[in-house]
């Protein structure tokens, strides 16, 4: 090990991706899409597979307190499933690798994996291998999920086009506020432990939070209407992040309006209950799952009326940057603040 | 949660495993092979994919003291591609999920992954994905590779047949070995710092240990043999497990001859100094990533001349057991003592 020491929390969980892949040279032609969008596209024989991986690990990612074992199993395959869906390709198998410490029994396991199946029915994935061992400390989920797509009809991020409209399924922020009602009732039960968690009508919110969905809906949607959009990613990180992401890959810049922003009426009320901004939540909060994408305007009849579809924004030249236009008219430059667990 | 626990040492790795995969049913038409071999099988428009993932946890699967981070790295992949080899596949790409604690610096993952670099390159694979995020302990890699194989040319561990020949690659038992040395020295560096660490004249057996490799020779030798196996397993749990899975999964028995296992001289002069028998470490020790399979007896005159593939063995009746012929002439029902995390 050399001397030197550069903390990685200098370069935040996207620039050390950055650095660490930054001189890879693919080696088979089979190789189509590498490191750096939502999935990797591999070609076989003419058709597209596509690959993905995420690692959950407790006290980072999940906090068993408030997080049912069953709700983390399936969360656990919706999240890789979110990433296959976001190269609009449909996913078909899932491998998962456990590590579990002496803490967990049977019956726990027994309960995550629960979950793990029902999320596979759901979607129509199949578990087709893993590799379970123990832990010193804590629970460890990694998912692969793997999926196919027809020739040409992957979306990568980096394939936005000048004029596009910048449209996001669903509605954001919601996930972010369910995680602070827990985690307020789990401050309260921490000092308190007679205190039963009030949780009375918040069931919106915290079910964005503990058993997310993947919009294969979105996936069907848009090829039922025959509609290819040009750039695509899921929201994980909030919709900053992503819109950034989207942004920089595809080399241009963005006007995105405050007021398109889709925001439920249950998530409205849940921020004002914490004294915070929904759009803020929106904007930064994490882990809605929900798919943004970029479209040519001449698709905009297609999808204007749809009710789970919202068109926030537009893409710009770069030199234009990426900006917010808020309900009272001022532009701001949109900020990356999303939830960067390397930073914590 | 329910009420009842009962402990997953009581399963086992290998009970857990068919613990929670007894009610799979694949749903897609495409999961060709599922849970339960080294890799799954998947089809893809008529040709076949093949995936395997394997999660290494600082503290169970690797000590820091004595691993080098750059050969981690390396065994990382090494570990993973064995797996696609033992299904007679070729692997081609790889995805990666890390959580690193902040104890770790950028330098120290760099020295990780110029690790997973030279195995892609040396093994001809690309890495085409991954997920990086903090632990709050220690240092956990997932890796899951992908390969391809050839319609009908893949081989599972659960179609040996009677009479048919077991045989090995290289040698076994020298991984294990190296490690005892490994976990030695750290035990006298740990009561007495100042003292240097004697591994003079182990590098063999050491070497097994940090840096295996994956038998990709193997896989070429028998194609351009024009030999199919009949059945294949890695070598990752020590022998007896993995001629027991064979027989398992093949529902058969088999009869190994000691004489014929394949043991290093450095192994053997090892194994001495530590006072115990080699053919044990070779049976029971783990991590030695050869390929144990099956041929039929047609095939005897191909392989008996070559010095990398030992002939220990043959299939029998499933009511005759699985049983050793020891170098005595006794003959012991052969058991499984291989490394099980989960019963550490």
């Amino acid at each position: 090990m050399s001397n030197e020491r550069t903390e990685i929390s200098l370069l935040g969980e996207f620039g050390l991706i950055e650095h660490l892949t930054r001189n890879i040279e693919l080696q088979n032609a089979s190789s189509l899409v590498g490191v750096g969008d939502d999935a990797a596209v591999i070609d076989h024989f003419g058709k597209q597979t596509v690959v993905t991986t995420d690692m959950l690990v407790e006290g980072v990612h999940f906090d068993l307190m408030y997080t049912p074992l069953k709700h983390l199993g399936y969360k656990s395959v919706v999240v890789n499933l979110s990433d296959i869906y976001a190269m609009n390709a449909i996913p078909t198998q899932i491998v998962i690798a456990l590590a579990i410490s002496n803490r967990f029994s049977l019956e726990a396991i027994d309960e995550f994996y629960e979950g793990i199946y029902a999320a596979c029915e759901k979607y129509g994935v199949d578990l087709v291998g893993g590799d379970t061992t123990s832990s010193q400390k804590g629970f460890i989920i990694s998912v692969t999920a793997i999926g196919e797509v027809a020739p040409d009809k992957y979306v990568k991020r980096s394939t936005a086009q000048k004029g596009d409209l910048l449209c996001v399924s669903g509605d954001l922020g919601a996930a972010y506020v369910g995680l602070l009602f827990l985690e307020r009732e789990k401050k309260i039960f921490m000092e308190s432990p007679g205190v039963q968690p009030d949780l009375e009508g918040e069931s919106y919110v915290i079910g964005r939070m503990l058993k997310p969905e993947a919009r294969k809906d979105i996936i069907e949607l848009l090829a039922n209407n025959n509609i290819t959009p040009t750039s695509m990613i899921d929201v994980s990180d909030g919709l900053s992040s992503e819109i950034l992401h989207l942004c920089k890959e595809s080399g241009l810049g963005c006007l995105l309006y405050e007021e398109k922003i889709p925001i439920a009426k249950e998530m409205r009320d849940a921020a004002f209950k914490f004294e915070i901004d929904p759009t803020a939540c929106a904007l930064s909060g994490g882990e809605d799952y929900e798919l943004l994408f970029t479209i040519p305007q001449s698709e905009y009849d297609k999808l204007v009326l749809n009710e789970d579809i919202s068109i926030i924004g537009y893409m710009t030249e770069p030199e234009h940057g990426s900006h917010i236009i808020t309900k009272g008219g001022s532009k701001y430059p949109i900020t990356a603040q999303g939830w960067n667990h390397m930073k914590q």
